[in-house]
Order: structure tokens, then sequence, then C-alpha cells
């Protein structure tokens, strides 16, 4: 199949770059020797996790258990869930992967660990936890100050295996300055450090250190005493990481095409994608409008209002060639929710469409 | 099964609090004699279409190609496509969909009425066209003035038939105020209906027309000349509705449950749901940061930050008795765009799960 025989709106992944950029993480993260484990809810496929493990991956990173069951199902062994398991339903959904598959998922308060060691005896089963550590994101995690202490009473609780430190300190300063992003990273990652050597000198094994998101995990890497990072957007990169200075809108993998069906003005087009397919996010820097994706060929065009089927674009005077029936190509502000709306992924090499990814772990709100 | 014993997060539909609504939207619209097509974008799912057809509707309303291809397999057999078709693979779609049941699109240019026409010629159907007007909104549709002309061209291509014209003028002012709220809901359809009756003037017979939605379906029914209102919302409702005045917190029929799974502060809380499940979309009303939807009987909590799989709720004196583990209910800013993550809705009558809904036409970016 040809890419402009697709309908629009479709989700296009250019298969070169998105196997550069998986490449090119590997390149970056190896020389540190810690554990590559890519966060999968960017892209939610199992083809694309498959590349991620033969470029180098040694686990996969999901963001909840449906995720985890997901990629468990395609025979990946080694998950960690980036996230608290809370609940009855989904601590026995945990502990049936348990049984299957190495699975890690995080924990942050006694009461939390508290479930999760009754559910583990309950079923006859051990969960290996790590210890959400706040590092300044505020977010989940236990402070620091207060994460020994829990460590402590959460390696005593029946049913729980303490396997090391979790923490996520966001994607950086919203800003194109890599000394910052490295003070940041660092920051984060040495918190997560600091805690497992505690841990270890009051007796408490937890040899795992895991940090990091896309703009942060070379930084990271770099920390003495970090295990493993774990990069989600780099498979594709966004609009947003393009504009904080990671990479460029060349890096950008995934494209979304989009048509034109209305030219009611001359500086103005309406395309068929709208929130439904490009997510409502806004750009990560808020004082400049940038609208809601970067449309390739013509950065001064701005989609500058999104209805649920309707995307409104104010054109620039480049753009006012558009045509009814056209198609643009759009890097979304950010891919992974933009991914979550679409039920499969068009890999393409040049203008062949080589494949047809399905977005396997899509939805699975539970 | 019990509502309690629901994994979270899951969205709840309340079957009392729906069928009131799609009873009362009817009662609304029936003392003027016009027709009630609600737009299943809202719900995407057919039970709910069965319900608003066995309360009056005359037809269904749906936002594209895949939405008309769920409901016609379903049965429903009158539909009109808010929106323009343009594209040879969905033209194609829509020739085969114009062999089983009856529908409409619109048109806003000559140069997408041609298409659809040398399409229908190609594949011997007729399509039934709307003219869609501009009606203040500014997304696609013809101005007025030039809205005759294009009719009368229309009106000649071989393989389509002109029935009416359309128009959707938004949501109204964003304000409480019923009586500004008529005054724009008059100025949409009396724009509507200035173009049909000129078109009559021209000897071209364009009987339908189809304006408004859910805040201003009411007022748009009393102008005379209309034939047909549209709201969609109005099944479920949702908070940024009522923060326009349509309706109480109390009329909203959807809610989502979501777990606590953090309390890493007296004033934070963490839910399980995040952007994936809330959607990122803002209030209507921009000068008042209310958060990312309204949680039931916390008024004063707010969901101050949605990261893809967490929620981060800023309490309230009141909330801060929230537990690990507790579920809260939270309606949405936007409702639509919230279901269409989703892949079913749970019917529920007091604690008891009545139903269990599959959102059929849910994703189908094409």
């Amino acid at each position: 199949m040809n890419l402009h025989d697709l309908d629009t709106p479709s989700l296009v992944v250019d298969l070169d770059r998105l196997e550069r950029n998986v490449k090119a993480m590997s390149d970056l993260v190896r020389p540190y020797g810690v554990r590559l484990r890519p966060h999968v809810k960017t892209h939610k496929t199992v083809e694309i996790a498959r590349l991620q493990m033969k470029y180098g991956a040694a686990g996969l990173t999901v963001a909840k258990i449906g995720e985890a069951e997901v990629m468990a199902e395609a025979g990946f062994d080694d998950l960690l869930i980036a996230n608290i398991v809370i609940g009855k339903a989904k601590l026995e959904r945990l502990a049936r992967l348990v049984r299957t598959v190495r699975i890690k998922s995080c924990v942050d308060s006694l009461e939390g660990a508290a479930m999760m060691s009754e559910m583990a005896v309950r079923y006859g089963v051990v969960f290996d936890v790590m210890l959400d550590v706040n590092s300044g994101l505020n977010r989940t995690g236990i402070l620091p100050e207060q994460a020994i202490l829990l460590g402590k009473e959460v390696a005593k609780l029946p049913g729980l295996r303490l396997c090391g430190v979790f923490t996520y300190g966001g994607y950086g300063p919203p800003v194109k300055d890599d000394g910052l992003r490295n003070q940041w990273a660092r920051r984060e990652a040495e918190t997560a450090v600091f805690v497992a050597r505690e841990l270890e000198n009051a007796g408490i094994a937890a040899a795992e250190v895991s940090v990091a998101g896309t703009p942060t995990s070379r930084f990271g890497a770099a920390v003495a005493g970090v295990t493993e990072v774990r990069p989600g957007t780099y498979v594709f990169n966004d609009a947003n990481y393009v504009r904080l200075g990671f990479g460029t809108f060349d890096d950008c993998a995934l494209r979304i095409r989009a048509r034109v069906i209305s030219r009611p003005a001359a500086d103005r087009a309406v395309i068929d994608a709208g929130s439904k397919v490009l997510t409502s996010e806004k750009p990560v820097r808020d004082g400049q409008d940038v609208g809601y994706g970067h449309i390739v060929g013509l950065p001064d065009s701005k989609i500058a209002a999104l209805w649920e089927e309707h995307g409104v674009v104010h054109l620039c005077d480049e753009g006012r060639q558009l045509k009814i029936g056209d198609v643009i190509e759009i890097i979304p502000n950010h891919v992974c929710p933009a991914v979550n709306l679409a039920d499969c992924l068009y890999g393409v090499r040049g203008d062949k469409v080589e494949g047809i990814f399905a977005v396997a772990a899509r939805g699975k709100v539970q």
C-alpha cells in the first residue's frame, strides 16, 4: 500500500526515523552500563517493544496493569509498572501476572504496601516492589527523609520483596539548556541513589535504582548507583520535546496525516483531525501559543482551535496554497496520548506502507 | 454486580439520570414540532441511541463515516453526518452506506461538492447533502451571503440531492444568561432559515433546516422554519455545561470513579485517573482555574494536575479525610472526549450495575 492511499486522519510512523531513535537512545545509555527499560506507554505496540528489545532494552516499563497484561501476553517477561497498584481487582490481576512473568510495581506508603502484602499472602505469591521516592515532582512518592523508615517497614511485610528505589522527576526544566537539564536529572537520580544507599546501610538490600525519562536519561544514566533508565517518548519524539531542545522536528518519527475538508476563508483551512485525534494538549511552554501541533513544512501556520472532529488552521502566507482534499502532516504536541486515541499505526518507509501495528494496549483504562 | 465492586477508573452512567435527561430534551423540543436528531458523538453507544429513539428522536446525528457505519450496522436508518466528507476512501464508504440507509452529509464548497458528485456518478448513487452555512462560529461553513450562489451550483451537480441547510453555532455565550443564549441561538437559527428561504425563492427546494446543540436546542427549536435540532451532550451533561448554566451537577449522568493510590502530603491525593481517562480539556471559562473535573461532594478540592495515568488532587479541608484505596466520583469537564477514551460504560441504578454498554463507535479516527 502507498502512503498516499491511506485514508485520513492516519498516524504514520517513519520506520527509518523510528529505528534511528531507538538505536540512538541505546547508544546514549550503553556507555554507562545501566539497563535501558523503555516505557511502552508511548507506543503501546508489541512490534515497537520488540524493536526496543532488539536494540538492547533489558525489559519494559508499563504504566498500569492493563498494559502489563498485553505485554506479558506478547511474551515480554521482565516488566516494571511505573505506578502504584491499589485495589482488590488490580491486585488479583497482578497476582496472576506474577505467576508468569517477572514484574515489579511501586509503593509509596505503608497503607498501600500492607494492602499488597495481604493480597500476596492470600494468593500465595510474592510481589516485587520498588520504593517510589519523590525527587521533586510532587506527584506520587515518599519524601527522601521518610523513605528509609518506610523501606524498613516494607521489607518486614510478608509477601513483598523490596527490590530497589524508583523515582520520576519529570521532563526537566522547560527551557533549552542542557546544563540545567543535567542538574535537574542529577538531582533526581542522586535522590534515588541516596535512599538506596541508606537502605543498604540499614541492612536492607535495594539494589535497583530506576530513574529518568526521555530528556533526562542520558544524564541520569551517568550518575553512579543508577541501575536503569526509563525513557518513553524518544521512539517517536514530539513537538513538545523539540521545543524543549530534545531533538529536531526531523527526529519526530510519528506524524498525523490529516486532510483539508474546508477552505472557508483565505487564511483558514479546516482539517479532519480534531481533539479526538490530536488531543487537547497545549504546548509545554504556556507563554507562547503555538497551537495544537506542528505542521510539517508550514511552521508558521497554526492549528489555532480544535473541535472534536475539526481542526481550524490559521494559515500563513505559504499555507494559503492549501486546497480542499490536500493532506498535511502534523507532529503532535504530545505524542503519547495521541497514539492512545488510535487503533493502529502505519509503519512507512518512504512512500511505502510496510506494516500496520495494532495499538494493542490502547484503552485499558483500568 | 455491585457498583462498589467495579475496578477503577470506570465510567459509570446513572440510568435514572440518563433517562431523565433524554426525556427532558424531548419534552423541551416537542412543543415546537421540530425533529430531534441527537448527536451520538457524546456516547457512541448503541444502547443509548436506542433510548433516544424510544423517547422520540427522529434519527441520529454522527460526526464521521466511522460512527455512521457503526450506527447503520446497529439498525439506525436515518443518519446525518454533521461534517464534510472529503477524500476517495471516505466517499467510497459513503457510497456503500447510501445503499442501505438514508444518510446526509454536508458541503460548504463547490470543490468539495464536485468531488462528491464525481464519486456519486462513478458509483451510481445519489448523495443527500446539506449546505453547511457559517452562522458565526467560523469553523466550516460558507458565509450566508455566498450560500445562495453555492446552493444553486450544488443543485445542478449530478449525483447530489440538496436537502436543506445545516449550521452549528457553538455552545453559546460562556456565561450563565438565558437571555443572551436565546439571542445567540436565534441568530444561528435565523441565519440558516434565511438561507433556506432564499434558496426556495430561487426555486431550489431545501426543506430541511438543521441547527443547534445542547444549550441552544430549546431556543433554536422555537425559530420558525427550523425543522430539526441536534443536541448531543444533554444525555450525560458535564461540568462545562453546568458552569455555563445548563443544568446542575445533579443532572450529570456520567461520573468517573477513580481511586486514591497515594496520599503523599496532607493536602494532596493522587488518583488513578489521568489525562488518558479525563482528557486534558481545560474548563470552558479560562479566567477561573477549576481543574480537570468536578469532584462530587468535594467541590473545593481541585484536580490540579494531570499526568497520563495520575491525577494530582489538591485537597480542601474536607478532602483531607481521603485515604488510600478510597474511591471518588468525578464529573468530567467535557464528557464527549472522555467517553471516547473508554471501551465501555457501566449502567447503574443505585448501587446495582444493570448493564455494560460498549462504546461501539470509539476510535474510528478515519
